[in-house]
């Protein structure tokens, strides 16, 4: 396996139709000349002398580079038939010979090595002795010696360090010629203080009045990831990202030269007409590069199939957000039964200080939502690659990027709704005790526990990033592990005969045009959750290394024993989603910022601590009490107070309101717009400085490393002067 | 003149030890060969058989492609001598021939026509003939057909399009290889509502109370340029900018492709050392590309002089913002002065609604800046350009951008920084009365008018941008008139000669190879002025128009006839300028936000239109009272009162602050906490929406215009298909 398909953007190839068309009529006369060779090594073929995983023909010389297999029922040529299992698959082995490699490695300008690479391997660091045991011994890193390489040319071969002509050609290229607990919480836990605030009721009716002391472990728990230390953990993760994505552009610019794609335009093959599109059209157009006649297919005709599919996204869509403000009214109806259920049962009172009621909604809700996710990611996958198809689109690169574009839309808002749901809307717009907002006129809108929102946020992004990913290293080694085993249990069944390597591989899995899609659309998707909510859960770096660690393992074990080895395609960038990861870093930034300021507590504690504070020893002292709001009881409307009578007359609620005794009762005081003149200034603030450091950091790192821009230019300094050297002695 | 001159970066080289060294040793033998041949021309030259104007050698056919000038006061060689004017200048006359030309332009890649371009010329759209007369006439447009270029090669001298030898290689390419051989409101005018506003006095002591009425005439013509159009504004140039430079790109790609320059690398050219370098050098060192020995300075020579450019820059910074502190002192000592003298002088009671003391003020201060910008602008290039020469750079790129970030640096904070002053500090930490913040204890902070700061900075603008503009045309046309007058009336001592063309020539001014930096750096500034402050000065961009169509016609004139012909340079881009083009234009979203909120008076008075008004029908009415704050008299501190004694005992300014009977007395009430919250999340709305228009647009708006990339295609197609079927007939 090339290390090429394994990380930068491999396309197979539609084997047969595309690439006749893509080398030419030459290709055609070459493949058939294969053919005979071919089909004349078979006639005297002897099965018996032939071991069962070899991948030579029987000579024993000529190696196998590529394997066709296509079924016929025609009982037309019993003798070749007999070569198979099931009697209807025939496979035609191809082994290119010498003079078609030399003319075809020409022909696709593949670059060869000219002169072994005379630029020193870098001189290791004073301290690198003490990594030693750590580190790769260097034949393991660089098995071969470096080489200069230069576009291979049939009329200069002597020039080309050709030791081996079986060996000369690699493989992959012989396979692509053919193809922290603190104080104001314990402000809550205070029996004296939390002990003696009385809430309003969390719901209308059903709930009671409670004491603020009860969720003291929630708050306790809560403050592990809503604390000072939140906003500098966003602006570093801000930074991070930026220097992640620029030491992968210099990776992927030393990979570029290692693996020779440095002068390589990939649009020759990706901008090959799909024969899906070329069956379709009955208009013909001139293409203005090769000024011949081209199928073309006019707007009018495109614009219906356009509309079909873009009212499936639309329906997608809503079905989406349908389904996720059904998981919201699942979560205030349900809230209520919790309530009065916990409130009740007798057992769970030894609980109830962690496991309040908001917690079990929130527990229930994101498991639910998790398993809603991935149930209509299964279909919606399904569905856009249908609709794709539909729009008939011209080139395989127009069908990858319609793909790719309906796939991420729909898996960004799939996964990341229900997590902006939490952090910037839910608690938002509940209005006050006897004025709250109503869904519907029915449900009450959420609160966030006494706590802050971040903990329910937190909860919700590792059940659904660690179910996610559970569910996906599970399904990506299982489903070719049954799919496999039942195709090899239905196609043996003349077990006597020998099981030859070939028939073995072809009743292996097929990793198709798509494999590598999905691999790309779980990274990014990865990469969302590391990067737009890290403020709110620092542990989701964590969750993503060993989820790439076990992802390397099982794509690895997957791609070497559960497939048909993939067609290499080369490319020199991982294309759209190198957009799409810049795209995200940036909204990470934006993300961060806002949920410091509005889902997390810590600007309203800053502005007490430096403005309202009349305790100067321990200025945070006093702060729960400021935050929280007073309401008569009198003033609730009808139906919606607690049944019971108590013998208070006030409760107390989360918002910066005047009191009941106050000229203009129940509006939002000074202290409301100090706070969130805090907060806008907050998000300007961090935002600057963060994109400030950003556009420099990405300005000062240099896209491609110092030493790979070198080897470069000696590459191509030396293959002129070989070749120049080489005409004049011609 | 070549056009790619005109716009694309253009670096002259260093006349002959670089251009030697970069061809190596058969540029020299050529260059002999040249000079033999001019020289055995030279001997039987006959002065009085020649035209003064004429370009061509006495054989009439051979055309002098390069003039070389050179002064010896040895009297070695009495009759060449008598050539030249003032006895002391040698003139050579090169004629590139043939062979040389050939040789060269294969050496230097130079793409020459192979085929007549085959793909039409867009067709005009249906109503374009209505833009007929004002359209110039396409023989103008394109007067030359246009051809398929491929790089010249000797041995396919055939294939491409050789009319006439003399003709084939336009002036500019002989040129170059050449060089080779040697290198708003009613309110306050109402007497009922501004007549009875009693202000605060605008400085101590001196100054006296003033009714709000006074400032009338100012109030409405600040309106024009204050008013809630300003945001629409603001954002419309946000995404101007965004679509100038897209624009820009695409333009310069068509440049590209039209000039050649499609695989042009200018790395070569910038790249060679410079020989002050070379002569400095002693210690040698390999290059990794060219494995060849070169001069190497290590770092620690080099850290003395890197200090002391560090020390000459922080100097010059210093100097300038000590510049600006002295203009705001200036401004914060004769405002008083005016202040007393216009009150006392009876002649300009007339005009004292519109000539107030602050715009006498403002006036005077921008005058007096622009004087000291030009100033200190004159003095900083010279030591800038002498700092660079110290630090001993490596190579041409590594002088020019420490050049250009040095001159930009200064620059920007020369023309911008008072701006910047007068629309984010100016007036934003008076204090209030009774506890103003005086500057060094000494000068109280300076107030903005009672119309907003806005009309303040928009005179500054207008003020240092058509002050620069009216400066630089004139410099740009007067120096070298001057100069060539100068030059001319020195050296014709012999009239009685013939003053031959290249002795004109050569009495012209040098457009050395900074002439396009200064170019650069007018129009990057100019763009500043543009995009940086357009919230409060919509005219920029109109004076920019009018001061660029004057500016094309002085350079079209001053390069045509006052200097030599600059040699012509290739280059692909514009380099770093577009870097600094991108990073001022995503500045300029920031500063025209904090200018609508911080600058401007819309904010204030929309959160009054929206939640304060009282007033249903008129709901801005009010505003002004509103707006002000009261100060009780008696609370002045000793010598601070103006020392007439009057009858009211209450004052207003510009604040939102407690009136004196309130228990917390001036300090911030919760209107200005709502209002500054407004301020912040206005920045925050439009920064996000104008950068989220702005990244889309960039990303769907092509780099490249699809005409230009068909034809960049079809070209290469059309290359490799000649030299192909070329090479198959040979």
């Amino acid at each position: 396996l090339q290390p090429s398909y394994s990380i930068l953007q491999a396309y197979s190839s539609y084997i047969f139709g595309i690439t006749a068309a893509f080398v030419g009529e030459h290709a055609v006369n070459a493949f058939k000349h294969a053919i005979t060779l071919t089909l004349s090594a078979l006639s005297d073929f002897q099965r018996s002398e032939h071991s069962k995983d070899s991948v030579f023909f029987r000579d024993g010389i000529r190696q196998i580079d590529f394997v066709l297999s296509y079924v016929e029922d025609m009982k037309k040529d019993a003798e070749l038939k007999a070569n198979s299992e099931d009697g209807k698959t025939y496979f035609v082995k191809i082994h290119a010979p010498w003079e078609v490699l030399v003319t075809y490695a020409e022909v696709l300008g593949i670059k060869m090595p000219i002169k072994l690479s005379d630029i020193p391997r870098p001189k290791y660091p004073p301290l690198s002795y003490m990594l030693g045991p750590v580190k790769l011994p260097s034949a393991v890193k660089n098995p071969s010696p470096e080489y200069f390489t230069a576009q291979f040319s049939r009329h200069r071969q002597e020039l080309f360090l050709i030791e081996d002509e079986a060996t000369f050609f690699p493989s992959s290229t012989r396979n692509r010629i053919e193809l922290l607990w603190r104080k104001n919480r314990t402000e809550i836990c205070d029996p004296k203080i939390g002990g003696q605030m009385i809430m309003c009721p969390l719901c209308d009716e059903v709930c009671d009045y409670w004491r603020l002391n009860t969720t003291c472990l929630h708050s306790k728990f809560s403050h592990l990831f809503d604390n000072e230390s939140t906003v500098f953990f966003a602006i570093f993760m801000g930074i991070w990202v930026t220097l992640f994505l620029e030491f992968w552009k210099q990776r992927q610019a030393r990979l570029e030269y290692e693996w020779d794609l440095v002068d390589f335009e990939e649009k020759q093959q990706q901008l090959q007409l799909r024969p899906e599109f070329e069956a379709m059209c009955k208009h013909k157009k001139m293409n203005p590069v090769t000024m011949e006649m081209e199928p073309h297919m006019p707007l009018c005709h495109r614009i219906p199939w356009y509309f079909v599919s873009g009212t499936t996204v639309a329906f997608g869509m809503a079905l989406l957000l349908s389904s996720m403000v059904s998981i919201i009214i699942y979560r205030l109806s349900v809230f209520a039964t919790f309530a009065s259920f916990m409130e009740s049962e007798a057992t769970l009172q030894s609980v109830k200080s962690f496991f309040t009621p908001q917690l079990a909604t929130a527990l229930s809700a994101s498991c639910l939502n998790c398993i809603v996710i991935l149930i209509l990611n299964f279909f919606y996958e399904r569905i856009s690659a249908w609709i794709t198809k539909m729009e008939i689109p011209r080139t395989h690169q127009e069908y990858e990027s319609s793909l790719t574009l309906k796939m991420f839309l729909f898996q960004f808002v799939n996964y990341y709704s229900s997590c902006f749901y939490v952090a910037f809307f839910k608690g938002k717009f509940v209005g006050y005790p006897g004025r709250y907002t109503y869904m519907f006129n029915i449900w009450r809108s959420e609160e966030c526990g006494p706590a802050g929102c971040l903990v329910e946020l937190t909860t919700q992004l590792t059940i659904i990033m660690i179910g996610k990913q559970i569910f996906g290293n599970i399904h990506e080694a299982c489903q070719p592990l049954i799919f496999n085993w039942w195709r090899r249990r239905r196609t043996r069944t003349h077990s006597e005969k020998l099981y030859s390597r070939w028939e073995q591989d072809h009743d292996l899995q097929i990793y198709g045009h798509r494999g590598l899609f999905y691999e790309y659309l779980e990274t990014v998707i990865q990469f969302g959750f590391v990067t737009l909510f890290v403020a709110s859960f620092p542990l989701a770096p964590l969750f993503a290394l060993l989820n790439n660690i076990m992802g390397i393992r099982v794509d690895a074990w997957k791609l070497t024993t559960q497939y048909r080895r993939p067609v290499a395609a080369k490319a020199h960038s991982i294309g759209v989603w190198q957009d799409i990861l810049y795209g995200m870093a940036i909204l990470s930034v934006a993300t961060n910022a806002f949920i410091v300021s509005f889902t997390s507590d810590i600007i309203p504690r800053l502005v007490y601590f430096y403005a309202y504070s009349t305790n100067s020893t321990e200025r945070l002292r006093g702060y729960v009490n400021n935050s929280l709001s007073v309401f008569l009881i009198a003033d609730f409307p009808n139906n919606t107070a607690p049944m019971e009578k108590r013998d208070f007359i006030t409760c107390r609620y989360r918002d910066y309101r005047n009191p009941p005794n106050h000229e203009e009762k129940y509006d939002h005081n000074m202290q409301f717009w100090h706070v969130l003149a805090a907060k806008m200034t907050f998000i300007i603030v961090m935002e600057h400085v963060v994109f400030l450091i950003k556009f420099l950091l990405a300005w000062m790192i240099p896209d491609v490393p110092k030493d790979v821009e070198e080897k470069i230019k000696r590459e191509k300094l030396m293959t002129v002067k070989i070749i120049h050297d080489f005409e004049l002695n011609k």
